[in-house]
């Protein structure tokens, strides 16, 4: 066998869809972001209802973006804070986004599952900000995977400062609105 | 900003290090490939001591690889079981491995991490095996991330048959040895 590659691209639309330039400040401002990365994943049919994004803590500058592609790209790990994270590493060649000296804080558009909770963990952010709910992702199907309370607290006592609910409102309209529109759930399958 | 490309790949020794074509019969010889990669990627300097192998459940052909590549490739969601998933989706053109109707096993040189049980989970292999114990990767300074007994559980009510210890002595060798190599820890940094 050659030496294998892995591709992994991001949707067309994302040429032109966000200010990379632009400061942002506040969380409903960079959670804005999120959401709106997971509402064009769902409108241009590149994906699932979820969106990430990452911002320097000190400048609150983006860094990078997340949406998610498993179906898009065959590939059950490209989850949104899965991408964000990836990115944000190879942008700055990074191992993770401490080494670099720099505080960074990831805003996820839907609580974590299990494995984006763990690559959270791993990345070295910060601060974790969350907008739907867990429930708000079962409730149309997905099954996000072992997450309890501890899980969080697991993180909480390594350093990082999470907050949740943050426009969960409009985060779970995107998420609604894709399973209104018969968008595919690819849970796990026994 | 330009349409942002990931691009992964695996160490060059890969290579000629495993046979593809063998038919791998019992859990000491499917473990006995993740244990070597995790070997050859400490000997060949290329990553941590962590391997592993995803095989078709109902011919025991090999179906992808992987070996931690956080540190070389600057991305901390290249554990081995994020590789050999990554892989052996992208191989089958599928977005998890019940899709195409086989069954397949994933086969660690340790066990996961918090991230890895996740991508286990959305993965949908049938069967997880692990050498090394997370007491093992926590001995030389890893942190696992929250993983706990109900995370197993939950995975097991979900249809995932485990199986814990297969050659845990070899495997925590290579841990062991890497450590005591002076081997990089890039656990999370406050």
């Amino acid at each position: 066998m050659e030496i294998p590659l892995i591709n992994i691209n991001y949707p067309p639309w994302l040429a032109g869809a966000i200010d990379w330039e632009q400061q942002y400040v506040g969380d409903d401002d960079k959670m804005a972001v999120a959401i709106l990365l997971s509402r064009l994943n769902v409108s241009h049919g590149t994906g699932e209802p979820f969106g990430a994004a990452i911002f320097r803590s000190d400048n609150g500058r983006l860094v990078s973006v997340g949406m998610s592609q498993v179906v898009r790209q065959n590939n059950s790990v490209l989850h949104a804070e899965v991408m964000a994270i990836m990115l944000a590493e190879q942008r700055l060649q990074v191992f993770n986004l401490r080494v670099g000296g720099q505080r960074h804080e990831l805003f996820s558009s839907c609580e974590p599952c299990a494995m984006c909770l763990g690559a959270t963990h791993w990345s070295s952010v910060t601060r974790l900000v969350c907008g739907a709910t867990r429930e708000d992702a079962h409730q149309i199907g997905f099954d996000e995977g072992p997450v309890f309370p501890a899980s969080y607290q697991y993180l909480e006592e390594r350093g990082v400062t999470i907050k949740r609910g943050v426009q969960r409102e409009a985060a779970r309209t995107v998420i609604e609105a894709y399973a209104a529109g018969g968008g595919l759930i690819h849970n796990r399958q026994a």
